[in-house]
């Protein structure tokens, strides 16, 4: 029997083009040409919809991958799922992590004694901008989620901890195509504002993962509810857009006991957008235990955080108005407190923290999802 | 003898120019025309250079009191401080805090079992714009400071945990005059950037109340000093400026044995950005007793909580990079990661939170300043 | 008979909140109580949501004027409109222009020889949060432009140059209330953003203008109409909103025989964003006679400009890409540039320039409005 | 004898990645390897410092040029001046231009009937961070400007119309360095602010100019005077700066009877920040002539338009105030509004357009430098 031995690689970078980290992974054989499946991170800019840093951080990794795999640039897509949010502000260090997966032969009968990490991809079909954000999406990542559950070996939802999710956004290029072809878009705002494409698209893609693990019922889904029926979400879905895409690509953490890996995965949900207990029961979740704060050495255990600092819809926050709604450049405040509000939990700035939008279908009303990778003791 | 009884009533604001908390606050007599002192808060806007809520506030609220003193507007300066920290992004609810004094009659000789609060004030001689961020200035808010000192009854440097100042900064016609007049202004950049004259108004001001309080020997002052030496700090003042003011203001906290009060102040530093902890000090600093992190019942003896975010001069934290220094909105940014490491610490957004500005000798290198005032139990 | 003598005054303002140019204004007899109709003008501060200065300014002129008219702030709006536009980046200097109105007895059968300015206001009903940039407030727009045509006296929408309007937009306090009544609301994006609240509500705005004067046929108007079909729009139309409004308010400016004014106003309507010759086309409709460009003595009759500068929604500009559709501030810079194209033209920087929104019906697609009013001469 | 044919090919970019229309002119031959001298160009995104966008076109230029030549990025300076300004709000379209300089020959007494476009180049020598905005750059610019002039021909600076400079400017890195080797670098501040090191670097490189063409007499020159004495400065230097740059390029473009090109320069330089007419002479200066406005067939020969738009550094245009000082966004704003003014007249938005710091060595106080390129006609 094959058994999964995942493992999760962070590296810091320098630069949005720096892939020194990966390369020193390559030369010490932690990353392997038939081991790699996706490189997950942050890049470095404002994250807004004329930052180039993310632009060209997708095409300086794409390059590397492509000459580490040996393959052009535009087929490596089909063997590694890239997930780059854009914009760091604040005390979020711009990295890469990549996650590799081992398949080790085990005998058929040995089930690990408790679940570990275990990683599943799949690309979906392409959604043209008319499908942006509205249900041609949803459906698309659902049936990709589907697909990459299964390639993780996973069955159950309830063993599903974190759904990363990147998805086509709209550009003015392909608004215009749109309409040309007589369809219309969902928005002509481009941010990632209330009412921006970044937002739907982001959020289509959030239902489709929730429809895909029964959060939410198919029958209760429709272009009408995205962005605007908030009681519909997921508690695991991480999705981030971009309008240079054309396909959706999925990526499924869990755990399993059919895994070997040293990892394991939990999350939780923060009850509002100050909550710290929230990232910690995200570290309790994937098997830290500690009372009140975690200690150094749990830290040490600690691989990676994954988190979405989604701004809430109300201008309350237990109870007193706050103005972030109407600060001018909430996006970037909103994913900065986000990464504040992990690494002061965490202890450290390599966390991967998208967001910004206001409100949304990753995680309930007010609240945030964030997922966390432990190292197993023992 | 008399002693003092001092009080910080904490009013929301849901305009830059709303008084109702004020007026309500008036109306119940909590705030009497002879125990108001200082009002301190945090209003809403960008708190950029051409942002018009505190300027807004500044007029309504003295207005405001000058009316409830029966006095004319320009003589509220006279008789109650106004500190208006502007700038209130991310989780920082908009907020006034009014600082009561009652001198209260107690016999000769019973001092109280423990220090509690007190509170001084002072204005300083007039500061021309060749003197901001500069030795003049320096000295002034030092005498100054002795003075509020001497206003809360205090001698001990050790038992100041807060002095709060306000100097005036430069704008586009005081430097015309100054330069007029044949001098020359410290910088010609009207923001809080790192050589912005926003930024040296303050740490010149901060630099005077550590040399008041001995933090830093006169002999090691200079105009060169000002923004260069990091070694030269306060670790308990926090400082802000505005372009319209002639004056400095000091308001300076303490505890003593002569106090009467129910309230008592501390102060903690962090260690850097991310540090809750630090924040958890100043908690315990002010008497709250608790392992790992405070319960609700501590954090309901909680009053306030005052907070420098100063963005740190390294572009590391922990050893990685971020890219806080480069940020375009950094200004922003910074002073709403302040907020947040506060409130996810304290439970509430109506903390006074103040800074942006890249280091400064507001606490030391890396590190920010925050003083905390709880209720004394029993 | 009675006929208008229309004066337009403009006050450079120090401040959001000076008022000393409508004093001396008002001190030398140019502004009486009974001829004051309406207040124009550019506020200084960002313009974007969490920009206070048009607020201060708005509350500030409305105490200046009721002391002035001996009444209180609140009955102000039913005798003098106020149109107060947000944000003055660039080359636009913070002013207040004075509208008045004087009826001066002429004899019954002397029409004037040629047509100069006359103007009419009105107030709308009010309109709730869920009419904001629909149907029901395209209606009441339309209904308040005919009573201030019938005010001015005028019948003919070709004598009609141009159509002020102030409504309500949404905030989050606004939505909130919309939707506890059950009602949706065109937008949950407060800014003027592409598919922003104040965009929609800027346009149905300008649909009730277009519908009123004939411009658009009523039956072609619809909420699906709304920044979504280019082809509809006005010539004449500037509007702008604002959360602290609760009705909407109308002035209209146009030319009669019947007028005893010094001034005519016209208008012309650039072909695209770098189009000055649509600025000197104005000039021209307003009487100015010069080829190529005005002179010095030309410029000297000319006494306002009004112009909008909607950003284009193509990216093109004769040919050639821009990327203002994507820039992060393209809402100040926008507007900014509107403001050089007027002042590059009329050699100063007093005009009334508002915009910075993606797209809008005040105006063909790309083309912007521009209005002047100039001293007639002899 | 052998004379210069120079020419200046403009090409729109699509992105910052974009060659294209660069390798379509390889392919036509109008670009050859042994003639292309200079690419000169603007590169979109926001122009700050967290804007990724020129430092990926850098590279991106530099791989494209380095295949072109058949040589390695790192040896692409040697061969190639690159001017890339970064920022392209409003309307100025992200384009390269490429300078190519053919030498052929020509029978020995046959001087030019007119003057004609000749361009020189020279590197600098490495500038370390702590001379840079200081005297050591200024006489390294100066010394480069000099060898610049001699590659071009030309000996008398009245035929120097234009003098494009990229100097480096300082990082978080560099500085570290300067001050671990015991160095003070002229600022802390590094945005192009009033004292930020970007606007300190291009001053410096501006007045370095102004000393090699006797604009500024060397005696005048000391650290002090850079962004203080504003009576020193160059008509003709239009400086960048990059913080990746270890030395300055220098590119000179004047005119010389030795010439055998089809082109031609002029230059003038605006008198205020909306001067229009500044625009206009420039056209008029390289061989343009016109009454009033320029026709479309004069438009037709003009072949390229670079100009500053340096943000005055006083609050008055005309008499009247502006906020542009105060205004948050003033460095993307004042570098829009230069472009709409060049745009406005030249009908095009292809043109080079760096600016946007308050005040600069780069022109008289108050106005910008105008340089035009025109196809001489007959």
């Amino acid at each position: 029997m094959k058994a999964q031995r995942v493992e999760l690689l962070v590296c810091p970078m320098a630069t949005p083009a720096d892939t020194e980290g990966l390369q020193k992974l390559a030369d010490l054989g932690k990353i392997k040409t038939e081991t790699l499946v996706a490189l997950v991170g942050k890049t470095e800019g404002t994250g807004a919809h004329d930052d180039w840093g993310r632009v060209w951080a997708d095409v300086a990794l794409r390059e590397w991958t492509a000459r580490f795999l040996g393959i052009s640039p535009n087929e490596v897509a089909k063997q590694v799922i890239f997930v780059l949010s854009g914009g760091c502000p604040g005390v979020i260090t711009p990295h890469i992590a990549a996650v590799t997966r081992e398949w080790v032969d085990v005998p058929d009968d040995t089930a690990g004694e408790d679940k570990r990490l275990v990683v599943g991809r799949a690309g979906s079909d392409p959604m043209p901008p008319e499908e942006v954000g509205r249900m041609g999406q949803i459906r698309k990542v659902a049936e990709a989620t589907h697909h990459a559950m299964a390639d993780a070996g996973l069955t159950d939802p309830e063993d599903v901890h974190l759904v990363m999710v990147k998805v086509p956004g709209l550009t003015t290029a392909s608004i215009k195509d749109a309409e040309s072809r007589g369809k219309t878009v969902v928005s002509h705002d481009l941010t990632f504002g209330p009412e921006g494409a970044g937002a739907y698209a982001n959020d289509a893609a959030a239902l489709g993962v929730a429809m895909a693990l029964g959060e939410v019922p198919e029958a209760s889904l429709s272009d009408d509810v995205v962005r605007r029926n908030w009681d519909l979400y997921s508690n695991v879905a991480m999705t981030s857009s971009g309008g240079e895409k054309r396909h959706g690509e999925v990526v499924v953490f869990g755990n399993s006991v059919e895994s070997r890996s040293e990892l394991r995965i939990g999350h939780s949900v923060t009850k509002d957008f100050i909550d710290a207990e929230g990232v910690r029961n995200a570290l309790r979740s994937a098997g830290l235990t500690f009372n009140g704060l975690p200690s150094e050495t749990d830290l040490s255990r600690l691989v990676h955080v994954f988190a979405k600092s989604v701004i809430p819809g109300s201008d309350r926050i237990r109870g007193q108005r706050i103005t972030l709604l109407d600060d001018t450049d909430a996006y970037q405040i909103g994913k900065a407190l986000g990464g504040m509000l992990v690494a002061s939990v965490t202890g450290r700035t390599t966390n991967y923290v998208s967001g910004g939008e206001r409100n949304s279908h990753q995680g309930p009303p007010g609240g945030n999802i964030v997922a966390a990778v432990v190292r197993a003791d023992g």
